[in-house]
């Protein structure tokens, strides 16, 4: 009998034709039923004569499963049992209440992400070093795209091309002749023959990231492009779309992005988008979290099919603080996942302080909302975190992982903007009021103390949280009205928890 | 022959009854006749049977006057002449074009100010070190209230009161058991008879004020009260307001706040406030700079009769931002009265950092408006500077001075927003184009390098300016395309100067 625990991936390797173009002459698929669920499933060409089904089941118990498709070795049917989960598998991420995420299994799922965009298309040693950082823990998502880059400081080939083909020459482009808008002219694709290896490299990616406890927010289209995969036809994209649908969808810590700054893609149009969203609603069994990330102009965030809110700042000075206002609007989670990054680029989208990003994370988090890290230090081999990966320089992200950690002390799920003076930002649990748990967060203030005005029938135990010197100190119990002594400083806050008597 | 210099005050005595009531019972007024004016001049009782008119005359040359009275020594006529002003004495200060100030005789005046509320009312050792910090330089425009001041850190009683009478008793007030709404219960005044000691203190300040180059933005009312003063009657303000017209308008550095956050003032209202501006439009003969300053809800700036916008900020995040918007929208100088302060107050407005400060007045100035400062560190006897002067304890001030003497370098007169990328705040001459001179400013961000696109055909002086060290480096002479390298700190920018070949 063969085993398989609950949320892993059953993968069915098949022999078949590898004359002509299988992957758009041959296909494959099953069905697996168990108990709670019958799920349809389809395969995809993996080279070489190869065929692969992947399934990831959600219910332990056992599961039978029939398979077919356009060649004879398709045929086939089988059963196996699934367990409990190991520990640390939670299962997919979902949507919890309007707000928040938490894994299938019900643990709350606090989001701080990260973005290295190209990652997988670096070379071994990198990949390497950018595990490593991933293994520090100081984020549990990552955005990174499933195509190669074209952009400033990715100017090289990727090590691998997701078509058969020939790529358009690099060797002469540098910082000063680049330009954002490229002719795809000198490069030789077949749309309709993927490369499984750049896949492969893709999945690999995926499956170290969940060993990792990472969730993969995956791009699957974006616009940083010179070899023309922006702008492939209808038939290519859907091609494009169920080869990435039928390879990913089985690993569990796959978000779906739909885009990266989807509004400044020249060849796509609002109907590509809801078309290609209608094929991963159609054909993504599991419906892992979906969204579509803006550069100046925001998707509408209120499609059903957009499970939580993936956002780009659009202004320099105000926009986590539209955390509150963007949950009333759309009712779901607001994920800010581009903020500005930690770093000393010449463009203000990646050269603020550790300090700021920080104060973003925070301001974000309080106010009911998750925010996002990338970080572009300049780099004498062009290697920066938010496009490659490679070592991290900044300070943000230890401070960002003891956020994380506070935000896992959460009473109940989840927080969101709680009642507080002009000059503070009060984080108070989701499902509970002020009385239970606070955290008051003055950001850029520098109080020296602040007072306290609480039901005097209440206890409360009081710790001041450095949030850049990642102290916790606890203040005592309090009652009534009260004072706290602070230190002055910016990023302060003060957590009140309620003692039951 | 007597002689007065232009701008200067010629003062006028009388002796008269003082039996009665002489405020209300007696009054003197004068023409003075020059070649190219003749102005009508309330005088004032200055108690003690002492009656005076004071004139600033605007023109040199000979000048006659007459003045007539309720009493017979107030009949008189008499001569002088005005003379040439002495350097420094450049007259008050009005709007220039649209947007900007310059003082009569043209010079242009870049406001840089601080806010001291109460400093006239504080014992003399204060008062001096107010005077004393003042001199350093460090700003060119000061707000400060006539009636005393009633506030969390302000609770002993003033050195004198504005009326005759006896105030309620303030032995009992804590910072614990402050109210910023009291009743006026206790206190006895004759509103009917002003005190000429307060007031005479209060020109005594203008007139240092004058002696430093800086202007005198008379706070007229206020809603900081224990006393009743912002809560008089009809007949009782107006008596207030032709007493402050008659005894401050000839000092030339006088500019009038109608009030401090006009809006918390329970007993006042919009005819109110429109009634004391016909006040002050019909009877002070220089029409000195009016307006008018909010705390949540901003007045109408668009009334004819306010000069300029004086504005408090009322988003934590998004305020001297917004400076071109209110230009575009009122068509005044916009000022910034109210930024929140340097200090470690426990509120948010009074307790952000030198360098927060600091970027705001040069976001403010780059963008074509003006900023103000003010200083809150808590302090052992509660010597506050945002209130009541003292010593400075900040880092900001030196770097308030630093950008006054840049904003001193512009061509031509003032500054507008010019064009610019979305991560920098361009600065470029009122009436030329950014081709002529431009200060790029890139804020809380920290570029390690910018590249400029300019005319070929054009040369620049390039200069890296350090506006938190205060350093202007001279990178040499560029054209065309080129790459300025900066060091990758926050709050530099680059200065563009064109050189005439």
């Amino acid at each position: 009998m063969r085993y398989v625990e609950k949320w892993d991936v059953l993968e069915l390797c098949f022999s078949g034709p590898c004359e002509g173009n299988p992957f758009v002459e041959q296909h494959i698929h099953a069905v697996f039923t168990g108990k709670c669920e019958c799920i349809d499933v389809d395969g995809f060409y993996d080279g070489e004569g190869r065929y692969i089904i992947r399934f990831m089941p959600r219910f332990e118990g056992e599961y039978h499963y029939t398979t077919k498709g356009s060649f004879p070795e398709a045929y086939s049917e089988g059963s196996f049992t699934v367990t409990a989960p190991s520990m640390g598998n939670h299962g997919p991420v979902h949507v919890a209440g309007n707000y928040h995420f938490a894994y299938e299994d019900g643990t709350p799922y606090y989001s701080v992400g990260t973005t290295c965009y190209a990652w997988t298309h670096q070379n071994d040693e990198v990949y390497r070093q950018t595990l490593a950082e991933l293994g520090k823990g100081y984020f549990n998502k990552i955005r990174f795209c499933v195509f190669p880059k074209h952009y400033i400081h990715n100017l090289h080939d990727p090590v691998t091309f997701p078509y058969e083909g020939t790529p358009v020459d690099c060797s002469h482009l540098t910082e000063e002749n680049f330009s954002y808008t490229v002719s795809f002219e000198g490069n030789n694709w077949d749309f309709m023959r993927p490369n499984p290896k750049h896949f492969h490299r893709i999945e690999q990616a995926i499956l170290a990231l969940r060993e990792l406890g990472i969730e993969a927010d995956l791009i699957v289209m974006h616009p940083y492009d010179r070899w023309g995969f922006s702008a492939m036809d209808r038939s290519a994209d859907d091609l494009y779309w169920n080869y990435c649908i039928a390879r990913f969808s089985a690993y569990r810590n796959v978000w779906w992005s739909l885009a990266n700054e989807y509004d400044v893609m020249p060849s796509k149009t609002l109907e590509d988008w809801e078309h290609y969203a209608a094929l991963l609603c159609q054909k993504d069994p599991y419906q892992h979290l979906r969204s579509i990330h803006n550069c100046i102009r925001y998707y509408d965030h209120s499609r059903p099919w957009i499970t939580h809110c993936s956002i780009q700042r659009t202004d320099l000075y105000r926009h986590v603080e539209y955390t509150d206002e963007f949950r009333t609007r759309y009712n779901k989670p607001v994920v800010w996942d581009e903020i500005c990054y930690e770093g000393n680029l010449d463009m203000g989208w990646g050269n603020i302080s550790g300090q700021e990003l920080v104060r973003r994370f925070w301001e974000a988090a309080l106010r009911g909302g998750y925010a996002g890290h990338g970080e572009t230090f300049l780099h004498p081999q062009d290697i920066l975190w938010w496009s490659h990966g490679g070592i991290l320089h900044g300070e943000s992200p230890s401070r960002i992982r003891f956020l994380h950690e506070i935000l896992l002390q959460t009473p109940g799920h989840g927080l969101r903007r709680g009642p507080g003076a002009f000059d503070e930002t009060v984080g108070i649990p989701e499902q509970k009021n002020a009385d239970a748990y606070a955290i008051h967060y003055y950001g850029f203030g520098r109080p020296s103390f602040r007072e306290f005005r609480k039901n005097p029938q209440l206890q409360y135990r009081v710790e001041v949280i450095d949030t850049w010197n990642m102290t916790i100190t606890d203040m005592g119990i309090f009652s009534g009205r009260f004072r706290i002594e602070l230190p002055g400083r910016e990023y302060m806050a003060v957590r009140l928890t309620r003692i039951q008597k």
